[in-house]
């Protein structure tokens, strides 16, 4: 596909940064791709390489690494933010500081919930942003594993904003024969659906390390999704969108897949180690643990009935048995599956 | 759980009747187990084991197994019939000769849609029975393993009649600590699910078989489970159902499971093996080629984009090469997620 070349900063050189940035530079865009590890930039300029996080792949030359977030950001307006979540504050602030003369249209594909603030990431990229440099916020989200990206291979995501016109700008930009780009104009729901899904990759996780098999995990998945919805829709979400690829699409391949961060550590869980000694094994940020904390937050805050998530969060921070929660969540009485999940969609019709 | 005590005749003794079965018979039910297969009759009653179908599993007590029929039927008024799709018209043309007493509830466990009469099952056992035979037709369906119930391992179903009271009389008969049954009044929801999810699972076999990778798989199983909605609605089905354990949880166990058949022949497809070669290798009937014959005459009948149907069907009877149909699929116009997704539902209100 023929695209007009842009100049696009990618911050953070991570798997997912430097998956897009082989993705905007396949499409032959000027792709600046900024790192706070001198020692990555250097490698990535001179190897065509990142070996920590993208080990097999080799770089198109149209990426340039930059150590200098000031230097990446000159003559920019589009830039891509692919740092950790709770990262995101502390960079923004950074090029705050900077005062640059542009106005940027950022793109987000963080996945997270702010604990306490509850905000979603799009909100917390406002409240940092003065509106003089930025000109609209984006998220891309989907069902991404950003090795398989790297490689060439078929992926599908979707990009929202409140925009839809510059939604559309980076579906152009992104989109090529292996990437392919949808839009949606749903911003909560994209947002909703990538964060929350982390909690019932955790769940199962658990599921899996006590052994209970398919059957359970396909239950929790399905059950799972639709107090997401019930949840997402009270915030403003449409419906549908959590049966599109940033909902159900993203939630398959984060609970199917072994490589799965939040998987492994409910699977621990599963297998009887405690918190702690999970974290302690993994030795790194488990982004579900933390979603779980603002999700039972939200599930209050917007009355609705989250008996997984509450299940879950009984285990992480009430040392209720894996099992004992698994148990009591099949003994619940009887149900009609769709008044429970016609709420959703009946209190968004309510509502107007 | 505590419940009345009823007679039950199970026709059909492969993995699943049978692991049906020994719900039942943990629910303290008095269980007739019939299997056209007198040897097998005999090592059920003699050594409380099926060894062909669940080899590692002893059978309750209360199953009883039968080879004749009539017997099987005497005094009972509520049937399972877990036959295989192509047996079904035969066994129900048994029944009517012996022409008993009895009105039946027929429960019915099969998946698919017959070929060239586009019938659903519950609509081809209205065709055959009597009405002075035929009291109610309940279909139970969801994601489960038929071992893994016969393991007891958490599993949960829903069951759909058009008449919710005898759904909820069998939702009673099977409920249980391991096997959570939920109600659903949408029939054609639940069938349609059921079946076409099969044509999925060969699109994902052969998207795994091309060595796509997960990204692929996600947005496979999410895009494909749209269209069969998109289908399922102009056929009158609740989009709701889509989204439950009869639509993506019964996908996401059959997409993802090595042990499905459908996923293993798609495979053989996707790593070069032609139809007629997938077919004498596996030996057996692979549902969902049939499946896919049925949807693509049924979208047309209704004028419902199915472009993953589609595609898979040129693979399976024109010649194309799976790889060239994956990346047709990749290279259709840009478009708007929602609006896709929104078909369904937009559809659905318009006509009532």
């Amino acid at each position: 596909m023929q695209q007009t070349q842009k100049k696009v900063a990618v911050l953070g050189a991570g798997s997912w940064g430097t998956a897009l940035a082989m993705v905007l530079a396949d499409n032959n865009h000027e792709v600046r791709l900024w790192s706070h590890n001198p020692a990555q930039v250097d490698e990535i300029n001179r190897e065509r390489k990142n070996h920590k996080y993208l080990p097999n792949v080799d770089l198109p030359e149209g990426i340039k690494a930059y150590a200098s977030l000031s230097d990446s950001l000159k003559d920019i307006n589009i830039v891509v933010l692919a740092v950790p979540t709770k990262a995101i504050r502390e960079v923004l602030s950074q090029i705050r500081e900077l005062n640059p003369n542009n106005q940027f249209k950022i793109v987000h594909v963080s996945k997270g919930i702010e604990p306490d603030s509850l905000l979603r990431i799009s909100e917390m990229i406002k409240e940092e942003m003065p509106k003089n440099m930025l000109y609209e916020v984006v998220v891309l989200s989907g069902p991404s594993h950003a090795e398989e990206v790297s490689l060439r291979h078929p992926t599908t995501v979707s990009v929202s904003s409140e925009n839809m016109k510059v939604a559309e700008e980076i579906q152009d930009l992104f989109i090529n024969q292996h990437f392919r780009v949808y839009t949606n104009p749903d911003v909560i729901g994209v947002e909703i659906g990538g964060a929350l899904k982390n909690i019932i990759a955790l769940a199962a996780g658990i599921t899996d390390g006590l052994g209970y098999g398919d059957n359970a995990k396909a239950a929790l998945m399905t059950r799972g999704l639709a107090e997401i919805a019930r949840l997402g829709t009270k915030m403003g979400a449409n419906p549908l969108t959590f049966s599109g690829l940033t909902g159900i699409g993203d939630l398959i391949v984060t609970c199917t897949s072994v490589h799965s961060r939040n998987w492994r550590a409910g699977n621990l869980l599963g297998k009887g180690q405690s918190l702690d000694q999970v974290l302690d094994n993994m030795g790194m940020v488990v982004e579900g643990v933390r979603t779980t904390k603002a999700a039972h937050q939200l599930a209050q805050k917007y009355e609705v009935k989250m008996p997984i998530t509450n299940a879950l969060y009984d285990v992480l921070f009430n040392e209720v048995q894996p099992k004992d929660a698994v148990d009591r969540l099949m003994a619940r009485g009887k149900t009609n599956e769709m008044e429970d999940l016609a709420i959703a969609l009946g209190e968004r019709n309510n509502e107007g």
